[in-house]
């Protein structure tokens, strides 16, 4: 792997801010709110934000990552794919449950469901991450896609994936603004008071562990390398290999070029394949 | 250009989505809140919004896909680089103006300023947002900085733009939270009256907006195709043509396969050229 130190630098960052993030929430509800519980109270808004930075941030972000680490590059695309889909399947029970929560605590206290921008906004990743995920498991795990299809989706998810991320970090700061505007009435927000300073800080952790992956995953250098059977290119073909192949072909952008002739067709062509492949995180 | 009617299917929507939300942020400041004025009241806070809108969302996400409009391909690349830090250079301005209108407010009402997760986030946009240009302008416009250090740099350039961006809707989405929850008492926010869900559509459109300019942006096939001279390709060497020859480098993906021997050291190097390429918006 080219710069693996640098990748390895860069995985130990995310990590600790990842880490550093999911300590801090559960910092901010066990010493400065009512902890966790699961009794229609404010201990059972909490698990809110605990499970949402949990799941939704981090275990999302580790998801999106999971192809780059460059010791799993010896073990199969196919384990690989379940691992990815596997974290991502996680991430959205925690999201939902999360999301069960906060509608339960509204419903014992009689506060409307559903009428912030927040709430739109998070309900509409939820929705679109789960989705993607259906989408996820029927076209790239499962073996009956043909393989054109699956090149034509791979820049989409790809595209999709990281878009409902970024997303999803969006909504979760705008979740802190409400609830420290809501929560902190003496002293209020405005005085910055210490649970707000801390709680910005966990805003702007969020943001950097969103930026580190962005980074670690829009890097072409750092993507899995093809397979060994990749140097036997098969374009737009549907083989009883199905997976497997579909991973030749996204990750074989280095190779191809080396038995494609440079007609402008196959230029055209390699483009395509050029986007499924140096963009995807699959 | 391959999918030229998707194109511009995607460029029109683009724009009516990014006009219909400066309108929804006039209808907002002149239909339900005080309208402008900069007189260190209200009227002078809502110029924040119009014009954070205006030109650090609508006016940067154009600045970011100017050089995928077709119609300019024909234009010189240092006439488009010129656009393109222009439009920048206009949004920065728009959204120092539209800070110290908040500024303003805050101290002629005694209201604290950067207490809040938005201003913090939003601070650090506007001062990132800042040193990008400056940097952006002093190695890709000026024709002082070798070729090699564009050829490193452009891919940190676009990532960092693209990052930029993405936390500009973020901090916009937290801005609306915190301006409607403030403003929004009699009826509640809670309560849904017709200002919280015109501005929420508002926020939503944001988002719709960010995702078409990410999507048009990280499009390979889009991107501006390389100059006549790129079929001579001059890679890691200073030359008098300056700003040219990046253009040359950084857009020569498709052609320069044709001319390079196919050694892993050659291999890297397109990787590493690919990657400024094609993640280029400039």
């Amino acid at each position: 792997m080219e710069d693996y130190g640098r990748f390895l630098a860069l995985l130990a960052s995310t990590l600790l801010v990842g880490f550093l993030s999911v300590i801090l929430s559960l910092v901010w509800v066990f010493h400065y709110r009512e902890g966790l519980s699961w009794d229609g109270s404010l201990g059972e808004f909490n698990w809110h934000p605990v499970l949402i930075i949990t799941g939704f941030v981090f275990i999302q972000g580790i998801a999106i990552i999971v192809y780059r680490l460059p010791w799993t590059w010896k073990c199969s695309k196919l384990l690989m794919k379940f691992i990815h889909a596997g974290l991502n399947t996680i991430a959205m029970i925690l999201a939902i449950v999360s999301m069960v929560a906060v509608f339960e605590f509204h419903n014992a206290k009689n506060i409307p469901n559903m009428y912030s921008l927040h709430s739109w906004i998070g309900l509409a990743a939820v929705i679109f991450y789960s989705l993607q995920l259906f989408l996820g498991f029927a076209v790239f795990l499962l073996p009956f896609a043909p393989v054109h299809l699956r090149v034509a989706l791979m820049p989409i998810h790809v595209y999709s994936g990281l878009t409902i991320f970024a997303t999803v970090i969006a909504t979760a700061l705008m979740g802190i603004t409400e609830k420290l505007i809501f929560a902190l009435k003496n002293p209020a927000y405005s005085a910055s008071p210490p649970e707000a300073t801390l709680v910005n800080c966990l805003g702007i952790l969020l943001v950097i562990f969103g930026s580190l992956i962005l980074w670690m995953a829009s890097r072409p250098h750092w993507k899995r390398p093809p397979a060994e059977n990749a140097k036997i290119l098969r374009p737009i073909a549907a083989t009883p290999e199905g997976t497997e192949v579909e991973s030749t072909m996204t990750n074989s952008n280095a190779d191809k070029s080396d038995l494609r002739s440079n007609t402008e067709a196959a230029r055209k062509q390699n483009i395509k394949f050029d986007e499924a492949g140096q963009r995807s995180t699959m």
